[in-house]
Formats: C-alpha cells, structure tokens, sequence
C-alpha cells in the first residue's frame, strides 16, 4: 500500500521531471507530453523489453495515469515549479530508490545472474531520464554529472549481499532503498562527482 | 486491396520523408538508405515490441520493399522531389491516418486497453518520425512543430468513441482516417501550432 | 573455440571504441562503461528484440564479462589507446566480419527470409556503433563516413548466395568473414567512401 503510493510518487515526479527538460527545448505540449511519460516508464520499459516479457505499464491503468499527470502537472505549474524543487528532488531520490531495488528483484525474479539483476535494476530507475535526454537532443545528465545511477548501483551490490547471506531477508529491501537514497543526497550535498574521462586535447596537453 | 495499396503508399512515403532528412544531414547512401526503412517502418516496430509480438515487416517482404523502395526513389529522385512536394505530403498524412487506426486496431484485437491502443496508434504512425531525427542528430519535429501526432490522437478518439458505442461499426475506421487526414491538412493551411513550453529564460523574463 | 576466442577479442575491442567516443564526450567512468557495454552488445540486443527471442548476453556472463573488460581496458589505458590503434583497428574488424555472419546465420535459424536475414547480420555487427553514436549525441558515423556496414552487406550477400547454391559449404562462413574484412581494410587503405547524398543549399547551386 505505501509501496503503492511512493511508485506513484516517484512516476509523477519522474513525468516532472521530463517537463522540465522538454521546456528548456522548448518542446510543444504534445512532445512534452511524450517525454514526461517515456521519462516516467521508459526505465521499465527497456527492462522489461530485455527481460522479454510484457511491459508493466501496458496492463497498469495507474502507472499510465500517474505518468500523463506527471506530465499534466508539470506542464500546468511550469511557473511554480522551481518553488517545489527540493520536493521534487527528494520525490525523485526515492523514485530511484525504489525502482532500482525492485527492478533487481523483477530480475532476480526471472532468474537472472546477480550481475545482470543489477544492471536492471539501474536500468529501471535511471533509463527514463537517458530517453528523456536522447529524445531532447543531449547527452544523457547521468552520462557525465552528478551521482545517480552510481548510487542506484552502490545500493543494488548492498541488497544483493544481503540477498545472498540472507541476512535481514524481511528489511534488506527497504535498506538498500535507504542508502541508495542516503548515497545520492549527500552525494548532492557535498558536490560529489564522478571522474571524467579526458579528451584527445586534454590528453595532449597533459603530455606537454 | 485499396487497403493494401494505401498503405504501401503510405510507408514509400514515409521512407522518402527519410532520405529528404537524411539528405541535410548530408548522410551517405547507406545512411539514407537506413534512415528510410525506418522511418517507414520505426513506429510498427516499436508498437510491436511493446506488444511483445512479432515485428509484422520481419514477415512482410512487401513491407520491406516498400520501405527499401521509397528509400531508392528519394535517393535517385532526390532532385526532383521538391517538385512532388504537395504529392508526398498527402500520401503521408494518408499514411499517418492509415497507420494511427490500423494500430489501434492491432491493441484492442490485443486485448489493450483504450488509452493503450490509443497510444499505440500514434506510436505506430509517428514514432517512425521521432527514430529519423534521433538518427539524425534532432529533436523530433513532432515535438514541437506542427500539429501531426495530434491529428492522429483527435481521429483516434473519435474512433474509439465510435467503437464503444458501436456507431456506424462499418465505417468507424475509415471516418476516423478522414478525420485524421482532415485535422492535418486542416492545421498545414491555416498553420495551427501547439503551444510551446517556455524555458527557464523566457519564464525569467515573464516576471519582470 | 576459436571462435568463442574471436568473438571475446571482437566484443573488448567494441567496448573500447565505445570508450573512446565515450572520452571525448567528456563522459565520466559510468557513462563510459555504459556506453562501452552498448556499444559492445547493443547490436545484438537490437537484432535479439526484432527476433522476438531472449536476449544472448543476459544468459552469457562471457559476454557481459568482455564487454565490461573492454570498458575497464579503455579507461585504464586511455593514455596508451592511441599506440594500439592499428591492433584495436584489426579487432575491430574482425569483429564486424564476425558478428555480421554470426547474425545471419541466427537470422536464418530463426526461419527469416534471406533479406530479412542480411539485414540483422548487418544489425548485429553495427547497430553497437549506432547506439554509441545516438547516446554520444552524434549522428552515427557508419551513416556518413567510411565503408562499413556496407562491408557486412557486402560479405553478407556473398554469403547468401553461397548458402542458397550450397557452394563450400563447410568454408561458406569462413569466407564470407575473410570477404567482410578485406572489404573494411581495403577500403580504409584506400579511402573508398559511400556517395554523400546533397543537402538543399547544394542543390540549389548545383541548378547555379
């Protein structure tokens, strides 16, 4: 029932969040639209694609619901919606949260190897936002700034030690959510970012 | 067969549109020639993976050939297309009213739910737009100009009206192809746009 | 064996080459190595999904192993990648003469027509660049630079024919692969490349 509730918490703000990307393009309603839903489910989507079984949202009227009124709600508050940006920011931790941990366990589920369980489980909660920015012309946000999908990660190797020592077997879910959402706020607290590759350039000029 | 001859029309068409972006991209034949088959076909497949069912061209030679076909045609008459300008785009907004109802048609015989066979239409009919710009480097045209994939939304739910109140059951699918066909041209001569989203700086600028 | 050998040697040295687009993107060590696994497997996984089949590297922990070493490689070695161009240039090769005819071969498995079959042969070997490309936020350089695919087309199409009359039948693939990659290399050596198709500014002078 509360897991209910924070999916949907997280689809919607998931839809949000692809509003505001499409309206820095300045994408019409209709294009925003699309990108606020494939934001939302598009994670799933590719999950359940390579799982090769029937995509979730295709048979779940709510998912589908909270996506368009992500996008709805995006789109009719546009203006106010830098006021709400710490909500939405933690809306969002926890939809990546929850979506990585419960598209591992989909995997594991379908008896998937722990590794590719994992891979997934990222996919699920971070594949949204890379279709949202390869349908609005950049390289993906989670390519090159800022934890996310590595703190998606971080927790999903926790919850499968847990799953496999069988330690904490009724709250190691609800763990690995907590320190995937605990890895990206202090990640976004203190400035941590992942190393970046350099360029030909760089890389010449480093020799000089 | 009128059925089958429009529809061959229709994907030719869409592969032309292929190559005609293709071309300013100044993409080489072989890119052309990718671009085109799907642009034709991108939509259907994507409909029907998320089906998860077999990708109806993989069995379909005359599919295929229409795809390839169009993609010749725009790659050796690539001069002369400007001429046929207002020929293409009716064959393609035939297309766009064509495939919309036809994938529809496929999600409810699939068992889907309204709002699904809905989005699945437009999908069908469009998607194949958004994989040509993504292959070529741009924000999908659909997101943002012109009123295209709605055309297909209005005629779909007229459609699915039509078809839950079991109105004119012979005709339902043909008036909504016209209706499709009619909002498009409609909107190409009298310009109608969506509204855009505004981006960060224009909503700065709305509060001064 | 050799095979399998061969098939490791091809999928590292995709990897890498996803790294290096990767690195002058300026993508941080997760979206390299995310980029590096598509780029690795991403044109099977596209010709596993228009097969409607399971997708081989989520069974196959070889598989996902060298696509993720290829990452690791290009990252660690990034500095030294530059004298090992030639060696990464002939895996690379190999590569595509590899998983060309590799593809087919399932194609035909799987009951496709010979087109049909051809066109995921070409899919497997070089949808992994296009997906590279598209998450690099450029247009696929197979579309518009060298010969390629066109050489998986090429040695494709020798191999249908030698397939279709039984001719050598033992030596079919071998060959067919030996064809892919004689193509590739003489067409580097030599600079072939695919017609460009003109963009309207250049139509327009060409009528001047």
């Amino acid at each position: 029932m509360l897991l209910g509730i924070l999916e949907i918490i997280g689809v919607i703000s998931f839809g949000i969040s692809g509003v505001l990307t499409a309206a820095n393009r300045k994408l019409d309603y209709f294009g925003a639209t699309v990108v606020a839903f494939f934001t939302a489910l598009g994670g799933g989507t590719i999950r359940d694609l390579l799982l090769n079984t029937e995509i979730v949202w295709m048979q779940n009227i709510n998912l589908i619901s909270s996506a368009f009124g992500g996008a709805v709600l995006g789109i009719v508050f546009r203006k106010h919606l830098y006021k709400w940006r710490s909500t939405l920011f933690i809306f969002d931790t926890i939809g990546l949260g929850l979506f990585s941990i419960l598209g591992m366990q989909k995997g594991l589920d379908f008896g998937c190897a722990p590794i590719v369980a994992l891979m997934l489980g990222v996919i699920s909660a971070s594949f949204g936002g890379v279709i949202r920015d390869i349908l609005c012309n950049r390289i993906p946000l989670i390519f090159r700034e800022e934890i996310y999908a590595t703190a998606a990660l971080g927790g999903g190797i926790l919850f499968l030690i847990l799953h496999h020592f069988n330690w904490l077997p009724q709250l190691d879910m609800l763990i690995a959510v907590l320190v995937i959402i605990g890895i990206r706020l202090l990640s976004v607290k203190f400035g941590w970012k992942m190393p970046n590759l350099k360029n030909d350039e760089e890389l010449e000029n480093d020799g000089k």
